[in-house]
């Protein structure tokens, strides 16, 4: 992962193959202080991904071994029990270029990653309101 | 709804649930006299969903009544015949994980919404094409 | 094409009726010397487009001569062979409001695009990595 520009408040970083998506994305917040931040966009391509739709008690999960097109991704940077927690919903495109989506749990670099966040200072946190379910607050 | 962060030009809004999300919006559109907007992601999950596909005349609709994760929200805010008009683009997940969108023209807040939106000065207007298509204009 | 807004640090552009997207939106950047930005958001509808899908070698494609509703865009311009270059990916609604989505190579605009851009310094760039592979760096 590499960070590759920082200008007018936003930050532009490639991720590179192989990588654990999330996992790079949370040690850079870490490694720069990051505690708010939101996640503006996002295209490269993914594998084994892994992605949620919430019940309203849990996560349904659907796993996506394939290396696929990333359309969209669009999220927030909170404080959740200490540590930055990523809020991340993806869109993707399947092998007949249909669109899925969902929460994104995991992910593995499977070309590049290419995605503008746009820190901010501390301030986001997140609060749990029953269940799985955690509210970002202020 | 609770405006969490301004910062770098951009603020980030969580709506609650059982809010009118267009109306929440609008609402403090003009309780913070925003005439122009670019809003730039927002994710969560929307219930009682409207949205349309413009035809060249008018728009087919279409209704969601689940909650469903929201993958993306994209759009602007411009004024209208006097008042702030909210041109927002939804991507969401059905069921199945299968992404389903257009223009969004009602929601319900299921759980949360995290929307980020880039406040300008006024200057962006909407001007009637003919049909019921209004461009965007300065 | 039209550019209505330009203020902290984004720009937004509106596309208009049977206007080549693609090369307008290369236009714009040519005549502004725009060699950096990120693509953050951008709503409207397109016909005539051509979408890829990357296999780790090639681009299936696809085309869709509908005007479709635009969910949304997301990409980067970065200089590739001495021209700016522009990354993006494209999210649509098909007629059943189904998304569908892939890397946009073209597309006419059949209403309007509204999009945004937030333009940066010059330093991105795309190096070859093999095959129709181009990474961008810095």
């Amino acid at each position: 992962m590499k960070e590759l520009k920082r200008e007018n408040g936003l930050v532009v970083l490639r991720f590179d193959r192989g990588e654990d998506f999330m996992g790079s994305l949370t040690s850079w917040l870490n490694e720069n202080d990051v505690r708010s931040a939101a996640i503006l966009c996002g295209i490269g391509m993914l594998s084994d991904m892994e992605i949620g739709r919430y019940d309203g008690r849990e996560y349904a999960r659907r796993t996506e071994p394939e290396s696929c097109e990333i359309l969209s991704l669009q999220g927030s940077v909170s404080m959740k029990e200490g540590s930055p927690f990523v809020h991340l919903h993806v869109s993707y495109a399947d092998h007949d270029f249909n669109a899925v989506g969902g929460h994104l749990f995991k992910g593995t670099v499977s070309m590049t990653i290419e995605l503008v966040v746009a820190p901010m200072s501390p301030g986001l946190v997140r609060k749990p309101m029953g269940g799985v379910f955690w509210q970002m607050d202020s």
